[in-house]
């Protein structure tokens, strides 16, 4: 089915607001992964409906809780989210980024308890239209562990992404990956539908090479490789180190025990670095646009139409779902009416018109 | 051969006051590039030696040039390196970033007219070591540009390194990579022993995949592949524009006409950032330790004998050249002998004893 991104943002205010949420917050939510979902990262989109409220329900999630900077200087500051909504939190530490930045020109914000963010690169691209340079990473708690470090064949870090993002006189250049070969949500479609998972990326639970999704989720479980397998996967584990110590470790967050519920989904490191006390005012968009344009006119290789900037295709998804509609799974859909259901709201009529 | 470090350092610190630098730019010059020899990470030690003398003698490097700091705030600076030696330039960086950081707990350096900075890794673990976290990124001038962007066959920037390294109760933890899938100096020495390129490496100057390093080199002249080919190549590619935008858009460093000589070799950018604001007191090198402590504990996959950390080995292959000395190529002692001629200076005696 095919929904219109005012319905489904509609839906989500419903869905939020009934499950708890301020109206402000749930608008927040619901517009951050209908965006997701306008540019096609279907993952990180209204899919991810269904799953909050039950997050809700089930105590993971604390609508209204508030957030608290319980650590602070001009340049950084550690904000307990204190579980309301990761998105909600990621927003507001984004805030308090930029306004640092602004005022020393260059700021760190790491998180304590906070929840699911969605897609990272939506908050350093909200730093790039501020006309600052963003970085941002994404670590997981150790439920989501399934990469294997590089050598290793025991899932020891999440698919842990990092996502970076540079003012330009159009939408922000933005690179948003995962840090491993494969999200773990890939290999589950793939088991679904009966396909192979491509050579490697995951490994069995013996540390072999395996296309089966089967033999990744055993049991016994198998591992994700880390980016770069086979032979540069050392990189990739680097990176996921990287996103691992900024995430977690910067905010003083022990490495909890393998058998406690984790007390947080993503733990979020933020910089921000305003550019012009570096380059002058003004200079870094310009220099960011003229560089698009020396990458972007390689010819292509064969097979590809075109070389574009990381980000570009996402916000030619975006204009097009924008006029044609969102494609929606039936499942999605029903998953998100039976959310509904539960928190006891009615859902706007799909019979409505569609935009 | 195998030499000693003591050796190569009396060696390059002759050799770099033979050619104009100071007694202490020149050690610091020596030591960082037998740091390097003695790590294993032979490309970027003391066969740079030759390198540097060259660049000095055909005005590239300008040793004795004052750095400058051009634009300046409690959290930032741009360095004006004046186009002495690199190292030098590097490490002066480093010191400001780390006094910087001390006072503002976060501080960002970018260079300008700055020559071969050596190895990466070393300017983050001396951040590392001072008990903060660095992120460093260094891209090359137009004339580096072998490597395509994601879907190109035309050479758009270079292997553009970034590294990262956090302090341990041990030796830092440091990832140093490249963003593209091979350096251009181990094609070269494929071409030199016959050998063929790992496949997914390179394209030959149409855009198709090879593994002919003579199809590299052409002409006309191939490309690089991003790290990630052949699927996930827009990672290393964006990651590739990180390194560039940081490296020089940041600074305010216009991309050079492809005709005219570049006024600079890397273009560096060095975060520091104290973590003690934000973990606590000594917190980050704890938890840093324990991340370390949980990831190597995953058992070995197949074909592997342990999972060490990022920068493990080369700490490993520092005490045993430390021990039992470095080898190094005739051919490369030959280049530093000739070097020595050029600029008048008697080398130290091999014939003397080695530690």
């Amino acid at each position: 089915m095919v929904l219109s991104a005012d319905l489904l943002r509609r839906a989500g205010v419903e869905l939020f607001t009934g499950c708890g949420a301020t109206r402000e917050d749930a608008e927040t939510i619901a517009g951050e992964l209908v965006e997701a979902s306008l540019m096609g990262l279907d993952s990180h989109g209204v899919m991810r409906y269904a799953q909050y409220v039950d997050e809700v329900l089930d105590g993971t999630i604390r609508p209204k809780a508030p957030l608290t900077v319980v650590r602070e200087t001009p340049t950084t500051a550690v904000v307990d989210c204190g579980s309301t909504f990761g998105i909600v939190s990621a927003c507001r530490m984004v805030e308090i980024a930029i306004a640092k930045a602004r005022a020393s020109h260059l700021a760190s914000v790491v998180s304590m308890h906070c929840q699911h963010v969605g897609r990272l690169g939506s908050y350093v691209q909200k730093i790039a239209r501020a006309g600052m340079v963003g970085l941002a990473t994404a670590n997981s708690s150790r439920q989501g562990h399934w990469v294997a470090p590089w050598g290793g064949r025991e899932g020891r870090l999440a698919t842990n992404p990092l996502a970076f993002a540079a003012p330009t006189s159009g939408d922000p250049l933005t690179l948003d990956m995962s840090t491993s070969m494969i999200a773990e949500g890939k290999i589950r479609v793939l088991r679904q539908s009966g396909g192979k998972v491509p050579p490697g990326s995951i490994l069995d639970s013996s540390g072999n090479p395996t296309t089966d999704p089967n033999a990744f989720y055993g049991p016994p479980h198998g591992t994700i490789l880390p980016f770069g397998s086979p032979s540069l996967g050392y990189k990739g584990f680097g990176l996921s180190l990287l996103v691992e110590i900024l995430g977690s470790s910067l905010a003083g967050v022990e490495l909890p025990d393998s058998g406690v519920k984790p007390d947080y989904a993503n733990g979020i490191f933020l910089l921000a670095i305003d550019p012009d006390p570096l380059a002058g005012p003004g200079v870094l968009r310009r220099l960011v646009d003229e560089l698009s344009t020396y990458v972007t006119s390689s010819k292509p290789a064969p097979g590809h139409q075109e070389v574009v900037v990381p980000g570009a295709l996402d916000f030619r998804t975006r204009a097009k779902r924008l006029a044609e509609g969102i494609p929606v799974a039936e499942q999605t859909w029903r998953e998100i009416e039976r959310a509904g259901e539960r928190v006891g709201v009615r859902l706007p009529d799909l019979a409505q018109p569609r935009t």
